[in-house]
């Protein structure tokens, strides 16, 4: 694999991290880039869905893809295969990211001609939620082995959410995953988000996905 | 199922949290009460695994067991039906405990003459490791579906955990998950981890990890 370019992201300065979060969507808006903000826990499946929907979507916008992880390289590696441009941001501990700190690794990415930008956050379903990034949009994957109570026992995740990928739907045949009654816990928590079923290993929901995200993509670059 | 006791967690007021989490470890030893700090990501079977060793070991010991979550009681109430002293700890928002929530979670819990007390952590690979909570030991479960790339990416977990049960067994045919990799990994992080793979639904391993269990409790309480 390829290397990548590691940068060990400092704390942020910024006290008010709402305003600081406020500035950077709309300097992203002036600049015609789109940038969503991905999270799940641990092992959810961000970087297998983030690689297809690349290959998908690739030839249509300029994408680059910000990899947060509190150590190791492996995930930005893995992307950097797929041809676009990539940059590892190191948290050392810290358990998510703000707006400072997704400021510095759009400028650690050079993002120049970038339209589509992608913020894996770190796997984490709790903090990642209380803190704004300046993200144009909100994604989280929860995953079938996880359960269908998750929205019950992390609300905050689920309510700032603007679409929640349900992945590895090709194992809901081995987990007790009741996906009708997933989608009332989430609608409890938010009755707005918009729930895709994916498998980003077989493809199966993906075009749904990728459709979405090129739709917002499009409509955010319009002046 | 039956309704359970619910503690609002409170902010802790102690600044030096490992001073808090000795004088606690040393008062439980004095009281004979064991304390195991059981951690993982959402969803990779905390309270499955707890339901199954408090059958296996309830005879032997008696067992009291605090949930910590930010919302909702469903695995308490999950837990009372075991028969055993259970209490709900809400977080209210806040991503793990410290020695200091620890101490209202028993306080609530009313320990008088339990032996075993469980913390079941909020689901969390990050926050959780960064606090001593007091416990005599820490377990943590790693799922299969989660991948064994996780103690590369979540170093700090892995590093201060005596045990590391691998779940979700079962499912090993659906998934790429390199078990010796992931010992290899287990090791790099922590050489010391005992690794146990375990299968919560189907009981497999589980004779291990309530053998150590046992001989931890019974070794903390000798005088």
């Amino acid at each position: 694999m390829k290397e990548v370019k590691v940068l060990e992201i400092r704390q942020s300065v910024f006290a008010d991290n709402d305003r600081q979060a406020l500035l950077l969507r709309q300097e992203l808006k002036e600049k015609g880039i789109f940038l969503l903000n991905l999270m799940s826990s641990p092992g959810a499946g961000k970087t297998t869905t983030l690689l297809r929907t690349i290959e998908m979507l690739k030839d249509r916008f300029r994408i680059g893809v910000m990899e947060a992880d509190i150590d190791s390289d492996v995930d930005a590696r893995a992307v950097s295969e797929s041809g676009v441009k990539v940059i590892q941001l190191h948290t050392g501990g810290m358990c998510h990211l703000d707006a400072g700190m997704t400021r510095q690794g759009l400028e650690g990415l050079e993002t120049g001609d970038v339209e589509l930008a992608v913020l894996e956050n770190v796997g984490n379903l709790v903090c990642p939620a209380e803190f704004d990034t300046g993200a144009s949009k909100n994604a989280m994957i929860l995953s079938v082995p996880e359960g269908h109570d998750k929205p019950l026992k992390y609300p905050l995740m689920f309510s700032v959410c603007d679409v929640v990928l349900i992945n590895k739907t090709d194992v809901l045949l081995y987990f007790d995953f009741d996906m009708d009654l997933c989608r009332e816990y989430i609608r409890m928590r938010n009755p707005k988000a918009k729930v895709i079923p994916i498998c980003a290993k077989t493809g199966e929901g993906m075009e749904e996905w990728a459709d979405w995200l090129a739709k917002e993509t499009a409509d955010w670059r319009k002046r």
